[in-house]
């Protein structure tokens, strides 16, 4: 019988255990957390000790476990795995995953997975289909767990909705905060110091516009108004300039040590880690409070620091925190890793809506760009969750104008068939951009990672900060705020413009005769000066600065010079039109043109759009993101022209977007869900390869002692062991979870269970011998298996689309021959590449 | 040695064989097509034969194949199988897949795949991979191979953009020819008679509209005025009643007839179908040329008869036949099943496209309504399709207006918070008229399979013709086109505007005065009461008429009856602002309003939208679609609103959408790729309801004598049978192709191999057994296996996602106990379903 030797103290037991095992630690392992072998705390992880508790009335009765407590028992048994075999240089916030030897021992509390692991996706489904089906079941039994399970079904909706709005009136905040905080560096309203510079004009009796369309007016005082000095002269340029350059100065340094003080995962732009997280990765406390917290703060500081950067990567990132931490409220969601992510592509949809008022192009940035695992069903959630947070945006910005989008230019624009020789052209420098920008930034961030500029982050911060400032002022296309500098380029020149950019001789009565372009003037050609050393200028810093410790996205800063590129371009063609009307390329098209045949504004729509896909290597997420940026339906045409080419060339040229390279720069564990694999191998390949050779661990079913167990479990540190059939034919029987069988050792006093090192532990279904561990529930019957003779292909799919995590490898007889982890296959792929 | 036996003639063998088979077959099969046991003549298909062959000087030599030939030999081993289990009835245009008995054999011509049969991804992706490792290898070679290499890397585009021209074409043929024969219902043009109403009238010097604002001009005479008739007079009026229904029974009679002859798959709305090849199957002729141009004169000659038809469904079908079409340019695409399939989800997005001016919707209708298996590089190339498709409608459609969208009104429109309760109301309507129009269309359907009306199809559309025209012409609003119906139900009353639907009274000098809502008048709820009875009248109509054997989409009758609904609904709610500008709800937010509080013409556009969600409850395409199609990308959230509760409550009323219920109806193998299937099975369970229980074929590896293997091949006409290690062992071996066997046995003479019926057939990869078949290389050595502990969600995502075909189930010991295929996946489902 199971229980019938002679007692020995379980708890001893445990402490010897334990004692052993941190003996032994302490020389293979760098880590400094003890090992815990604790008992299960957490109410909602039912342990086997509970389950094994609540049997012992009749345990001397039953050998075999009786049906009601296998189904309890089933929970561990389709529990996620945790995989050991990693750990993260964290105190540099860079995750060095694959160089790193494993040290960590899984730790059972609260969650089912380890920091730095892989999920599980099979057995978390697998959970899920259990609570449903006990909901299901429970459901009849009276209103109120009716109740509770249409809440459960619904919960997904609240969940998002939760999202949505929280997000949306961060993302309220945030834009409101940074852009008087950025016009906090010109100066200050004095009535009323909380307005912000065009606010604080609407009041005002004598509002005007500069030349470069900045509000001017009475209220506003700048820094050297406050002190008394007139406007236009040279003190109060060098004044301002320094006031500018201060306060800059103060926001990116508050910006960078809030980073590096309470939340170092909030730095960057956020996406290629949650690209990773959502692939089924665990890394604790990305998306947590603080990191929330800061990121956002930190979008409002280093925006208004006129930083390169944007805000789009973060609000992702800010959004995928709001969805882990609502998604607490839900077990549904917060207890199940892969459920989760459902959740979190979600919030990504979101993150992009409330950056750009853009729901639509947010559903399939994060369809397209950032989620793994995406059901239809949460197509539909991420839409509700987009449209909800950017309603919330649009609500709560009074001031703005009424359509969602952030550069609304609408149906304006007019283009002409001609006009794709321009837009092509556009998509080619979009593309060389791209490629250029992704080869010197990741230069810049490898030299970052090996010299000592890693070590000083903040330091680095407040140079490019200098560097930026000092260079941004003197010209007034890059002194204002970037999103300014884009609506700018963006806009036609109406009748009344007078600013420098529209300066063009032009019949006073009516805005422009048919079929007549306007001679460009002095003003023009100043400008389009101006904005060539903007452009010189704010790529180069736009490369230094991508990759700072502080919160930075790269779809403003990529539309800002995609925008310049493309109003210059415009601008010339403009004129070519003008002198040249007769050409044959587009005389026959503008001569029918009612209204003005080349609009430079539209080319800087186009601009912004290809640069921006140079960068990223969006597709269609891209066009219909710039869409609804700009309102203009009628533009897909040019914009998916621009983004065809502009892909097409950055590819030839370096075959990933800026989000795939950094998560190869930064060693990810992210095997690529968009790639084709066109190889030829088969698993021998795959195993052959595998960068450490494990020693191939099996348990035999039957013949296996409690000592060897803990001899085995403390020396290969896997994630679970394969149990196969006996030690001479390696037929498989099962898989199970090295935290489960820890779970077993350490309660075996509990379990009442009276053992010694020579106790037998058995995985069969009925045992005859007396005097042994029984764990067949513990087994996970169905390992997914494959053949020797698996294309890698298939092997690839089954961790993408299926997502498995361990895959067993059987030779021709059927007998195991190696384990092959998600880990050994993200491994292979990426030295496949390298090749 | 292999040939070393006495000489017996080979032909005499194979003929043998084909007279053993033939004989045998006619008591067993109903099928009258001969068994065909013929020499592969396909070029493109590498036979078993010529591989052999091309080694015969070596043969005495070599026992093992020489490597060389093991590679092309691969080409067979990977090959796609085909399932014989299943015959349709054709001969009425339906499917019925589960109730007919296996009666075909595999002839191996041409195609790799049967009709009807389901195709296996993992070989074709398997093939396609070959393919492009092979082309890869060449580029070095040569500049033309290089060339050849570039070209197929792009003839994945090529192919799309010659759809996008074709399909764009097609669709400004259909709608230029709908419009004129629609037009030619009611009159002629006289001085051009190839010209439109509405063209003819352009020139004409007196243009005028009546109170329907159909256009009225000198230029076009009605057939009443034709033989000299005064307008207005009784006898005009029933001469153009007559002429009305006597056109277009000519059209309606004209269109069953061409469909009956000549391409019975052209009936219907074809996106059930669509969707079904999709997911993998092979309907044969079901997107050829015929379909094509049958279903495009059909869709004409259909809309013109006023039948309550739309043409969306039906682009989606041409559009994916011209895929078909175009894919067999491209070997790439044209030879593997798998990979014509993404074409063919491009070519759906390109149907949607054309059909309403909505690429991105079209897009995402492709992918969530239509589309199995959608990489994200399809996405891309969806999204250039559909673009360039409507690109063309627009380019040869002068006449139109400059905007993509078909009902295109722009952000005309502003709505208030507080009209949210109307749209959640229209959202609910269009939710019950969903579910009651699935309800009755499939009764209506199930009535007309079992009764004597399915034999008389032609009668039945002429009978239905002749009552939609008999309604429809006294009431103006149904006389009219149901495009142009939308069209003036979606407008907003300008002040000139002086039909009946806009007959408001009203300061003549101002359109509206702030914050007030002008008085419905007299021909307001006349109005009311016209749409009203065409609401009934329509509605019952569109239930009869959806499923009729002519070309028939229901995106456009949805509309219209939502459009219809939601005018009436906003003139209602109008009203009641109007009396009661006070009322809490709105009050507050009407008052600050600078234009018109309630906008009838905006429910309509909601109305339309929850509508059509509530019959195809899509969600976030339909979304898109909307916004596209008016253009108004700000009323994304009442629409969004408005589908969210049309589904929600469709979906507690009729748990699918249209196309599902129809797939369902006609009992397709669809296994549905949105549903989450949430039971806690596993394979046992799968095996033990399998409908047909198979006996469990196993080939031994070394024990088979060619005796046994005709046999086996002749009793048991599988796809395939698992090969095992020997007859008392199951250990699995891998899978062979019935199909490759029986190539073997007939070509066992070309082969040179002298054998007769006691010749023992190996599939070990080394044989010492002289005087033996030896096929090693014809074995898939990596069957998708499982085992009995697997759940069924695992194996049905193995169907969806990786695509298996045949799935080998194995129990504890690892031997073969169970073989799935999807087909018994599917009947799972559905059982499961039923219950």
């Amino acid at each position: 019988m199971a229980a019938s030797l002679p007692l020995e103290d379980g708890s001893k037991t445990t402490n010897w255990l334990t004692r052993k095992l941190s003996s032994k630690k302490s020389k293979t392992s760098r880590s400094s957390s003890p090992i815990r072998l604790t008992t299960v705390t957490n109410p909602n992880f039912v342990s086997f000790s509970d389950i094994i508790r609540s049997r012992r009335p009749t345990e001397h009765q039953s050998r075999v476990p009786a049906p009601t407590m296998d189904d309890s028992l089933v929970d561990i048994a389709v529990n996620a795995s945790s995989d050991v075999s990693s750990l993260a240089d964290k105190s540099r916030g860079t995750i060095d995953f694959f160089h790193t030897p494993p040290t960590t021992m899984p730790t059972v509390r609260g969650s089912h997975y380890e920091d730095w692991s892989t999920i599980d996706w099979l057995s978390d489904q697998a959970r899920d289909r259990l609570r449903h089906q006990i909901i299901t079941q429970q459901k009849k039994e009276s209103a109120w767990k009716r109740f509770l399970a249409l809440h459960d079904a619904l919960s997904g909706w609240f969940c998002v909705l939760l999202i949505a709005i929280n997000i949306g009136i961060i993302a309220a905040i945030v834009d409101i905060g940074a852009i008087w905080l950025s016009n906090i560096k010109t100066g200050i309203c004095l009535p009323a110091f909380y307005l912000s510079r065009e606010q604080c004009c609407w009041t005002a009796s004598n509002q005007t516009y500069d030349k470069y369309q900045h509000v001017v007016c009475d209220n506003w005082y700048t820094w050297a108004n406050l002190i008394r000095i007139e406007n236009g002269t040279t003190t109060e340029y060098i004044i301002d300039y320094i006031a500018y350059v201060f306060f800059g100065l103060i926001f990116a340094t508050l910006c960078a040590i809030l980073v590096k003080t309470f939340a170092p995962y909030a730095c960057g732009s956020g996406v290629p880690e949650v690209k990773t997280i959502l692939s089924g990765f665990i890394i604790r406390g990305y998306l947590g409070v603080w990191t929330l917290l800061i990121k956002s703060l930190g979008m409002v500081l280093g925006t208004s620091a006129n930083l390169l950067l944007g805000k789009e990567g973060p609000f992702v990132h800010s959004s995928c925190c709001c969805g882990n931490i609502f998604a607490r409220l839900f077990p549904k969601y917060g207890q199940n890793e892969a459920k989760k992510r459902e959740i979190l592509s979600a919030a990504a949809a979101a993150g992009v809506s409330v950056a750009f008022g853009a729901p639509i192009g947010g559903v399939l940035f994060s369809l397209e760009e950032v989620s793994y695992y995406f059901p239809l069903k949460t197509l539909w959630r991420s839409f509700f969750c987009a449209m909800i947070a950017s309603l919330i945006v649009k609500i709560l910005s009074p001031f703005e104008n009424q359509h969602l989008g952030l550069f609304y230019v609408g149906n304006r624009y007019r283009w002409f068939y001609f006009e794709m020789v321009p837009f092509f052209l556009l998509g080619v420098l979009g593309g060389l951009f791209g490629a250029l920008f992704i080869k010197l930034n990741l230069a810049w961030c490898r030299i970052r990672k090996k010299t000592r500029l890693g070590r000083y982050p903040v330091l680095e911060v407040i140079l490019v900060a200098l560097v930026t400032l000092l260079v941004s002022y003197p010209n007034p296309f890059t002194r204002m705020s970037m999103s300014d500098l884009i609506r700018r380029l963006i806009s036609s020149c109406e009748t009344e413009d007078e600013s420098l950019l529209c300066n063009y001789q032009r019949n006073t009565t009516s805005a422009y005769e048919k079929n007549e372009s306007a001679k460009p003037l002095y003003g023009v050609w100043l400008s389009v000066g101006l904005l060539c050393s903007a452009l010189v200028t704010q790529t180069s810093l736009f490369i230094l600065t991508f990759g700072i410790k502080v919160p930075c996205g790269l779809f403003i800063p990529s539309m800002t010079l995609g925008a310049i590129t493309g109003r210059i371009v415009g601008i010339l063609f403009e004129t070519l039109v003008y002198y040249q009307p007769n050409f044959f390329l587009f005389a026959a098209e503008c001569s029918t043109a009612d209204e003005q045949c080349v609009v430079p504004g539209f080319y800087a729509v186009i601009g912004a759009c290809a640069f921006l896909g140079g960068v990223t290597r969006m597709t269609v997420s891209l066009v219909v993101i710039m869409v609804e940026l700009t309102g203009g339906l009628s533009y897909s045409v040019p914009l998916m022209c621009a983004a065809l080419v502009s892909k097409f060339v950055g590819d030839a040229l370096v075959g990933e977007g800026i989000y795939d390279a950094h998560i190869q720069l930064n060693n990810y564990p992210y095997l690529d869900v968009k790639a084709e694999f066109v190889d030829q191998t088969t698993a021998v390949t795959v195993l052959e390869t595998k960068q450490d050779k494990n020693e191939l661990i099996m348990l035999p079913r039957d013949s296996l002692t409690v000592g060897e167990l803990i001899n085995i479990i403390h020396t290969y540190k896997y994630n679970g062991y394969p149990v196969v059939s006996s030690r001479e034919e390696a037929s498989i029987i099962g898989f199970v979870l090295r935290r489960d069988l820890q779970l077993v050792l350490e309660q075996r006093a509990v379990i009442n269970v009276q053992s010694n090192l020579n106790t037998q532990i058995s995985f069969s279904r009925i045992t005859h011998q007396s005097n042994s561990i029984h764990i067949y529930r513990l087994l996970n019957r169905s390992p997914a298996t494959i053949t020797l003779d698996t294309p890698t292909t298939t092997i690839i799919d089954m961790c993408r689309k299926l997502g498995a995590q361990t895959i067993l490898v059987t030779n021709e007889k059927g007998h195991l021959t190696g384990i092959l982890t998600k880990k050994d296959i993200i491994a292979y792929v990426k030295q496949k590449k390298m090749k």
